[in-house]
C-alpha cells in the first residue's frame, strides 16, 4: 500500500468512528429533548453499543498499525503528519484502559447518575456517597494507569485541556485569589443594582423571538442547526453542517433563555467554524479543548452579550418587545441589572465575578480527593467551609451545596477548571480583538458581528487541534495565558458600574 | 460453550445488530422531521456506516457459526429454535448479496432519489429513466442470484411478504378484477356524496386535539411514543418502549391528518404489541410482514375509523370542535363524505375501493419489468393505458402518473402488493373479530377500543414472525386469505351508502 492509500485508509477508519460518535450524539440529543419516557432502557443500550463499537475501532490493531506505519512516513505533509501523530497519541492513551475498567466505570456511573439525582432531590449526600466513593477510587486507579508527573490530577485534566497541569492551575488561581476575589468583594459592597424588572412576566414566545434574532445576528445559521427546548442548555454536533443548540426558559427569569442561547450559539459557531469537512473525524477537524470551547461561548455571552455597547444597540428593540416590563427601565438600569454581582449557591446561575469562586472550590475538592488528602465522606463539610471562606455564604443543605453538579456522577474529574480557563482565554482574545478591529465598540453596538466572527474563525476556529491552548493564545495575542486580561476586563467593566 | 451460552451469544450479537438498526431509525426519523438542510451530507454517510456495520455483523462468520451450531441443538425450546432457524434463513439470504452489488445499488439509488424528485417536479420521466433502467437491471440481477421458481418477481416479493408468490397475487387480483372493480364502478355511478365541507378551514391545532384524543383512545400511549410533523406520515420504532409516528396536515383538507394519524397509530400499536423486550432484535420480536403491518394500520383506519359506528360515537365531539364547519352537516352526511369514492390519480389519496386499482397497476408494471416483457422506457405509456383501463382516467403528465411514488427510486420492487394484501387481511381479521367480540359495533360506537386492541395483541401481535401470513390467518380466522371477506365488507358498507 502506498502512503497516500494508507492515509486514505486511516481517514476512512476515522470517518467511521466519527459516524458512530455523531450518531450517538443524535441519540443523546433525542434522549434529552424528545424521547418518550419508556424509550429510556432501549436508548441506554443503543448508546452503549455505539460507544463500544467506536471504542473497538479506535483501539483496533488495524488503526494502530496504520498509524505506526504512517507516523514513520516522511512524505506526509504537515497537516497529515499532525493528524496522524495526534491520533496515535490519543489511541495510545485510550489503549491504557482495560475492558474491565471501562465496564466497571460504566456500570458504576450508570448507577451513580440515578443515586445523584435522588440524593439531590432528597438533599441527602448519604445516598450518593457510596457510589461517589467508588467513582473516586476508580478515578484514582485511572490516574495511576494513565501515568502522571507531580500530581495524579494531572492525568485527568489531560482529557479536557491537554497540557494543563496542577502547577499552572494553582498559579492561575493564586492570582484569582489575590486579585479577583478581593475585587469581587469590593464590587458586591458598592454595586447594588435593581434586578426586580428581570423577574417580571416575559412570555416565552417573545423571549425566543428576541434570542433567535440575536444569535442569527451572531452568524448562527438555522440551515446548519436548530434550537430545541431541553431541561439543560447544550450544544451538540451531528455533522459539519448540523450543529444544534438547546434552550430553556422561565417566564419570570429574563436572564435564563437569552444568555444561555448566546452562550450555546457561541459553542455552535466554534463547531461550525472548525474545518470539519476537510478533516472529518480527525484532530484538525476537532475543537482544541474544552477550555477553548468555553472561551468561545463565554466571549459571546459575556464580552459581547453583557456589554454596554451591545445593549446600546439592542435595548430599544427589547423595550419595544416588552414595553409592559421595560418602558420605564432605562438602558443604564437594564445594563446594570443584567450585570448584577452577588454571592450565590448555584454555579450555573452565578455572575461573571463570583463564578470563579464556584470553580475554584470544586477544583480544590477534586485535587484533594485525587491526592487522598480528603475522602468522599469529607466532601460536604469541606464544600461548606470553602463556600463560607470564598463566597461568605454557607449552603443550608447539600442540594444547594455539593450535590448541585452532575459531573462527578458520570466520572468527570478535571473538567471544572476549564470553565474558568475558558473565561480567562475569552478575555484575552477579547483584548486582542479590540486591538485588531478598529471601532470595536461601534461594531458591537451596530450588531456588526460578521467581522468579529471572521476574526474568531481565522484566528481560532480554523486551527482545530493544531496548537495547544498556550501556543494558540501566543499566536493570536502575543502571549500565553495571562489572567491580567480578565482582571483588566472586569476592572474596566465593573469600575464603571455603580 | 454450552448451548445456553451459545444462545446467549447469539442474542447478544443480534441485540447489537438491532441497536445499530434502531439507531439508524432515529437518524432517519430526525432526517425527516428535524434535520437542518446542511446536515444532509453528513447524515447520509452516517446512516450508510450504521447500515454497513449492521450488515457486517449480520453476515459475519461468528454469527453464522453460532447459528449452524445452534440449529443442530435439540435441547433448544420451540421459540429459541424458531429464532435460530429463521435467522439462519435470513442470514443465508443476505449472504447472497455481494459487496459489489450492495455498493452499486446504494450508489445508484442515492443518485436515483434526487433524479426522481427532480423528474417529478418537472413532470419529465426522461430525467429519471436512465437511473430507473439501471435499478431495474440491478433488480433483475438480484432476482437471479437470490434464485426463484416460476417468476423472477417472486424473489423480490419475499422481502416484504415471505412466502407470497406471483401465482397467488395473480389469483387474488383476478378476483379483485372480477368482483371489486365492477362493484367500484357501480358505487361511483350511484354514490355522489357532498364532500365540500371537508375542504373548509380546520385549524391544525384543533385537528390535532381531535386526532390525539382518538389515537389515545385506540391505546397509543404517549409515554411510549410521540407524534411529530413530517412531509409524509410514517411510523418508526426505536425501542420496545419508543414507537413514534409522524403526521401531516392541511388546514383545508380535514381527511389528511386524522386518518393518517389513525393509520400510523395502527402501525405503532402493532410494534408496541410485539414481544420486543423478550425477543429484542430476534424474529419472534419482529413484525410478521409488511402486509400484516398494513393490515393493522388499515384495520384501524378503515374498518374502525371510517365506520358508521365510530362516527356515531365521535361525531358529536368533532361537531363541537368545529361548529363553524359541521353544525349543519348531519352525522349521515359526514359519514358519506369521508367515504366518498372517486377514481383519482394519486394513490395515497385514494379511497378504500379505487385504491386497489392503483396497486394492481403498479404490480403489473413491476412484474412485466422483471419478466423483461416491458422496458423502463415503456413505463409511462403502459401506466397511462392501465389507468384508462382500470380507473377510466388518464394522467395529464407523469407527475400525476408513473412518477408519483418514491419506491422504485430506492430500489423497492415487490412492496406494492402488500398494500392491497394488508387491506384484505384487515377485512378478514375484522370479520373474525366481529364474531369473537359480542356487540362489536356497540364497542366501536362507545370508543371501547381496549377489547379490540387486546384481541389484536393476543391473536396477532404476540406471535411476531412465528407464522406465515396464511398460517396466522388460518389460526385466527379459520382459513387462509380469502378476499371474499373484503368483498363482503365493502358490499355491506357501500351497499348501505347512497
Amino acid at each position: 500500500m502506498k502512503p497516500d492509500q494508507k492515509y486514505e485508509e486511516y481517514k476512512i477508519l476515522m470517518g467511521r468512528i466519527a459516524d458512530l460518535d455523531f450518531s450517538n450524539a443524535v441519540l443523546g440529543w433525542d434522549q434529552q429533548v424528545y424521547m418518550p419516557k419508556n424509550g429510556a432502557e432501549g436508548r441506554g443500550r443503543q448508546m452503549a453499543t455505539l460507544s463500544t463499537l467506536s471504542h473497538e475501532l479506535f483501539t483496533s490493531e488495524k488503526l494502530e498499525n496504520l498509524l505506526r506505519s504512517l507516523s514513520e512516513d516522511q512524505s506526509l505533509d504537515d497537516k497529515k503528519r499532525f493528524n496522524v501523530q495526534r491520533t496515535l497519541k490519543d489511541v495510545t492513551r485510550k489503549k491504557k484502559y482495560s475492558e474491565a475498567f471501562v465496564s466497571e466505570m460504566a456500570l458504576t456511573t450508570s448507577k451513580a447518575f440515578g443515586a445523584w439525582s435522588e440524593a439531590r432531590v432528597k438533599r441527602d449526600f448519604k445516598i450518593f456517597e457510596p457510589l461517589l466513593s467508588k467513582i473516586v477510587e476508580l478515578k484514582r486507579k485511572e490516574a495511576e494507569f494513565l501515568g502522571y508527573e507531580e500530581h495524579p490530577y494531572n492525568a485527568l485534566v489531560e482529557d479536557y485541556e491537554p497540557g494543563l497541569r496542577v502547577a499552572k492551575i494553582d498559579a492561575v488561581f493564586d492570582q484569582v485569589k489575590r486579585e479577583l476575589f478581593p475585587f469581587t468583594r469590593e464590587v458586591t459592597a458598592r454595586f447594588k443594582p435593581d434586578t426586580a424588572f428581570l423577574s417580571k412576566a416575559y412570555p416565552k414566545g417573545r423571549q425566543w423571538e428576541f434570542s433567535k434574532r440575536i444569535i442569527e445576528m451572531m452568524g448562527y445559521d438555522f440551515e446548519s442547526g436548530r434550537a430545541d427546548d431541553a431541561p439543560h442548555p447544550f450544544c451538540t454536533t451531528f455533522a459539519p453542517g448540523d450543529v444544534r443548540i438547546t434552550i430553556r426558559s422561565a417566564e419570570n427569569e429574563f436572564n435564563m433563555m437569552l444568555f444561555a442561547a448566546i452562550h450555546e450559539a457561541g459553542h455552535a459557531l466554534y463547531e461550525l467554524g472548525l474545518p470539519q469537512e476537510e478533516h472529518y473525524g480527525l484532530p484538525l477537524g476537532g475543537a482544541l479543548s474544552m477550555a477553548f470551547h468555553e472561551s468561545q461561548s463565554r466571549f459571546w455571552e459575556n464580552s459581547i452579550g453583557r456589554s454596554l455597547s451591545f445593549w446600546k444597540g439592542q435595548y430599544p428593540a427589547l423595550q419595544k418587545l416588552f414595553p409592559e416590563n421595560l418602558s420605564s427601565v432605562s438602558l443604564h438600569d437594564f445594563y446594570r441589572g443584567v450585570n448584577a454581582v452577588e454571592p450565590s449557591f448555584i454555579r450555573v446561575e452565578a455572575d461573571e465575578l463570583t463564578y470563579h469562586a464556584h470553580i475554584y472550590i470544586r477544583y480544590l475538592i477534586e485535587k484533594a480527593l485525587m491526592a487522598r488528602e480528603i475522602e468522599v465522606k469529607d466532601v460536604p463539610a469541606f464544600w461548606n467551609e470553602r463556600y463560607q471562606e470564598y463566597l461568605g455564604i454557607r449552603p443550608s443543605h447539600d442540594g444547594e451545596g455539593c450535590l448541585q453538579d452532575v459531573h462527578w456522577s458520570y466520572g468527570s474529574f478535571g473538567y471544572f477548571p476549564t470553565y474558568s480557563f475558558g473565561s480567562f482565554y475569552a478575555a484575552q482574545l477579547h483584548a486582542a480583538m479590540r486591538k485588531d478591529l478598529p471601532d470595536f465598540e461601534g461594531r458591537v453596538e451596530r450588531g456588526e458581528f460578521a467581522s468579529i466572527l471572521k476574526w474568531l474563525r481565522e484566528k481560532v476556529h480554523v486551527h482545530g487541534k493544531r496548537h495547544s491552548s498556550d501556543e494558540l493564545l501566543t499566536k493570536v495575542t502575543g502571549e500565553g495565558l495571562n489572567v491580567s486580561h480578565f482582571m483588566g476586563y472586569v476592572r474596566e467593566k465593573y469600575g464603571a458600574l455603580g
